[in-house]
């Protein structure tokens, strides 16, 4: 047994416990709280089992989907959570993440710090059709409870359907379907005034 | 496009927002509050993917296990959590989480109800060395959080390690070194009086 390999891995379980802590901008479907980035990392792994189907690339890897989205926010824990909708603090936010990914990563084995830092790097550069269908997803979710909560993020910050509909282009570069579902609920969304035209 | 089969997935996907607001007898590391149930199935699903290398079996189907610990308390949802030393309510809970697995899953079009039904229903058989492993990391995951937090809930409902031992067995079954691993922080636990002798 190497007890040093083994320390290493439950450092890092018990450092990214951290991730049910930081909470985003989006609220429970009824409003109650905002959730935490653990809660939506889960819940957006349960929607690939379900919504695979729907992407445009038939033939996408399952596990590697997956993977992304279990861990794609860990860098969190270092850099933050940013606001989809402030674009000058996403800028600044993309070096942070990169440094955070090293140093979370960093603290598991060579082998698995680099497994989990390939994977965080191909979503991030979207070349692949695993990640640019698990960003479709990440970004799809929100809007889910969105309409679920009856705006609950959108009237805080007073967000027009027009900043949603551009910044939820990933979902219409991977999935005809799920873009045609989000239209719809962003429509909803206008009409019973969740969201402004 | 099947607009009926999309509207039975995205309605799981809101029912399952549930998960979120059902919390755990365990608190987070810091003990600042109890986990949600959804936060946990995120946990754990992450934990399999770095250590899978130590199921006693070494060829599992890590897809598989990832999809059993992703969903295998939505079940909760409809039957509630119950605390893992009170022996007479798990009786009764088995019972109610059967009814509940054919509620929740029966929300989904047949092929997915069906496929997640079975997925459930063979983490519940423990037959399989999938459903072992997938349950050795769920009773796990809860004695790597009580070190952390100070034995929070081993305190409040004054466990033994004995009980802990026992309750824990689903790890000796199914991995030499998590199980050794396991002992080690019980013992630690005991002699930072986390936990009672």
């Amino acid at each position: 047994m190497d007890s040093e390999r083994l320390a290493k891995q439950m450092d890092f379980i018990v450092r990214i416990d951290e991730l049910k802590k930081i909470v985003r901008q989006t609220a429970l479907t009824d409003g109650s709280r905002q959730e935490t980035v653990a809660e939506h990392s889960w819940h957006i792994a349960v929607m690939v089992l379900l919504l695979a189907e729907y992407s445009n690339d038939p033939n996408i890897d399952l596990l590697k989907v997956i993977k992304m989205l279990l861990i794609h926010d860990i860098v969190e824990i270092y850099a933050g959570d940013t606001f989809l909708y402030d674009v000058e603090s996403r800028k600044e936010q993309n070096q942070n993440e990169e440094k955070a990914a090293k140093r979370i990563f960093g603290i598991l084995p060579e082998d698995q710090a680099s497994e989990l830092q390939s994977i965080w790097d191909e979503f991030e550069e979207r070349k692949t059709p695993e990640s640019r269908f698990a960003k479709a997803l990440d970004a799809l979710q929100p809007v889910i409870l969105g309409y679920e909560n009856r705006g609950w993020s959108w009237k805080k910050h007073s967000i027009k359907k027009q900043q949603v509909i551009d910044h939820k282009k990933p979902v219409r570069a991977r999935s005809v379907i799920l873009w045609q579902y989000l239209q719809k609920l962003v429509d909803n969304a206008v009409n019973e005034v969740y969201l402004k035209e």
